[in-house]
């Protein structure tokens, strides 16, 4: 094991680090522009905390340790529960609803694939203490400008509502056996293993529509689904989820989300926590969500007085798989960390002083450690991709840039085109 | 445990939370402007990778725990030795120097105080591949770079060399017991314990009086305290680390830390990969180092072709508190996330249209998700800290801002002041 990693987990680093680093302070500079206050919970909580809110797929995935006081504890595989434990535990008293947004490392033991570390970075935010369409909907818009910040323009959100289907099966009473087939064969988009439960299970015949009719109510004709679906309903709860979906709708109107929404009223997640809405983010070429989210109006109270919730949660290594799938394949072989200049400062405090300022103006400088001649300098900034070579001599920062087929000299450093510097180049002075 | 969180972590939320990112960001823009690049490693590492680095006490202090093939893993209780890990086992083929910085949470089982979780924040970077005084050098300013950054304008950087030590041992030919007897009188400072040391071990007179001088040579008269050491120097390796030292501090000469800066001989840091100077940087009021570091030549060769090395490693929890009790106490007693504004859209589309305007300049804005009242949502404003609520009206957004007394309504809002609209709050209007 010298030298390598635990399988599942991965170093990043130079651009690629950065690249992570600057979509995670976007997205989140997203969330706090929304009013999402920033909140850090704990790598690791009781497992007991954790486990009892979560199904029995994503408990078997926790990474579990032992307290030196013998208590179980777990590596976080999400945030939600902390932010629920932290308002039902502690800020219950403090007026609602409460806005927080987080970010960094959650672990599960999932099998490693593209995009897919059992460390991994979740980005997201929770909207505790209002149980109105509005929130429902500010989620989901929040959703969709998250996508557009991470560069993914061509997404859609699968919304579905847990109320729906929740309400059909309380109408059809069935055994849980039935119950469970049924569930196996909409999570599979199965019509035969559909029929086969029909043809099995003895139902009324508005049921077994409403059954038949469920695998259909998925699309993008938003009105339509939703007035199909109204055809079928059994009872009133089943009434008040697609009114919830209509509502939430109407919400939605004024924040351009409404051309990538797509309704299934067969999406029925398995993070046992969802009681409303839940929802997904896909983009193409991607086989799984690149984020999710939902309405959880029974966790909070768990830990506290009950209070209706709703959040979302990004993944940012699928997000920035899904851009760099989006994108042109501009990938480069070699590991670089930006663009940062090089500077020969000769031990000089002037040149030190001056490279002290073009750090403070944005550009990244590099200082020489190795006392190296020009050429060795040069050398390792064609090897290394630095783009500017600075040289103390004569009172002054001499600029070498690189260009076709070498590093020209471009005289003094004019310090007047630095004042927007970046991590770019700095390209060719003015005449 | 139900609502609580393990022994020695915690939560961070709203404004605490806000500050130690933006402290954490501000600290690795600073190792980006000097051209270190981000490293990434992951949360836990094969334990065997790290155990084998340290000293007795940071191997008891370590989280373990076993991966799912039997491995015995640790959370990080550091980043320094992960990223001689990558450098050694990936990136020996690139060119030298190399520089990486990094930041986020480490853990050891520590007695919890103040500023002192299990869980803390380290801030970093290393420079590997360079053994020159530049080098060193290099990694001291940014150090007292990165101080004043995080507002710590009182501070001292307590520089010492292993070399003169570790070459004394060996000219005093010492057994095992005796070198230990030596050590524990220096690290607790204690002239008795040095005298019973001197009492009870026959060593020649240049010899004694080289030890009875160690304790004496601290200070920052830094020519003074190098001379005095050159006096009592039994060997070569002495002489050679105090000219490594001399060429360091001539090196600083055009970082302005010199003002700052303590020599001390007699600082002998346990961790136990240091090979040369080793520093730590103290604040007033605060028992704790803020950060630390040191050359560890000996430390990227256990995983790959050796390579010099210097790091720096500063905790963002010491920061924060010594940079509190540094500061007045303006504490707030009510948790606030910022401060940002909130919107009564009334659904109206162009309101949200607007708002996403605001949020773009920069005001973060919460939207009302309750359809409250103008009373409610002012309560609501009052209890939270929200300065400025705005209301769509009549095709504009009002806009009443917290005054004397309560929420004076001041008008349409004025766009033309939000340009610079940052987490502040608005403020007043212009005539």
């Amino acid at each position: 094991m010298n030298g390598q990693v635990p399988f599942g987990v991965a170093d990043y680093f130079w651009d690629e680090a950065r690249n992570r680093q600057r979509l995670l302070n976007r997205l989140m500079e997203t969330f706090r522009a929304w009013g999402y206050g920033d909140v850090i919970p704990p790598m690791f909580e009781f497992d007991a905390n954790l486990s009892a809110q979560y199904d029995e797929r994503l408990r078997s995935d926790m990474y579990r340790f032992l307290d030196r006081d013998g208590s179980t504890l777990s590596l976080r595989p999400e945030f939600t529960t902390s932010v629920a434990r932290l308002v039902g535990a502690r800020l219950h008293d403090w007026p609602m609803p409460q806005r927080f947004c987080y970010g960094g490392s959650v672990f599960r033991y999932l099998e490693p694939q593209a995009g897919q570390q059992r460390e991994f970075w979740q980005i997201g935010g929770e909207l505790i203490g209002a149980s109105t369409p509005s929130a429902d909907a500010e989620v989901l818009a929040l959703t969709a400008a998250s996508l557009q910040v991470a560069d993914l323009t061509d997404y859609r959100l699968i919304l579905g509502h847990i109320g729906y289907y929740r309400s059909l099966l309380q109408a059809l009473a069935l055994t849980q056996e039935q119950s469970q087939r049924l569930q196996y064969a909409l999570n599979r988009k199965s019509e035969p293993l559909l029929a086969d439960f029909l043809g099995d299970t003895p139902l009324r015949t508005g049921q077994r529509q409403a059954v038949e009719t469920l695998p259909h109510l998925v699309g993008s004709d938003i009105d339509s689904i939703l007035s199909q679906a109204e055809r079928h309903i059994q009872n009133s709860s089943m009434h008040e989820a697609l009114q919830s979906l209509r509502r939430i709708v109407e919400a939605l109107a004024g924040f351009e989300v409404l051309d990538n929404l797509t309704i299934d009223l067969t999406e029925i997640r398995n993070l046992g926590y969802y009681t409303g809405i839940s929802f997904e983010a896909l983009t193409p070429g991607l086989g799984t969500a690149v984020g999710s989210g939902g309405r959880y109006d029974n966790l909070v109270g768990h830990f506290g007085p009950p209070q209706p919730a709703v959040g979302v949660a990004l993944g940012v290594d699928l997000l920035l798989l899904a851009r760099n799938r989006q994108q042109a394949d501009d990938a480069t072989a070699k590991p670089r960390h930006g663009r940062p200049a090089l500077a020969l400062a000769q031990g000089s405090a002037a040149a030190l002083a001056e490279i002290q300022l073009l750090r403070a103006a944005g550009l990244p400088v590099q200082l020489d450690v190795n006392d190296w001649s020009v050429d060795s300098a040069l050398d390792y900034a064609a090897q290394t991709g630095i783009a500017d070579v600075l040289q103390w001599d004569d009172g002054f920062l001499h600029h070498r840039s690189d260009g076709d087929g070498g590093f020209d000299l471009l005289g003094p450093l004019d310090h007047g085109r630095l004042s927007h510097a970046s991590t770019e180049p700095m390209g060719k002075p003015g005449p």
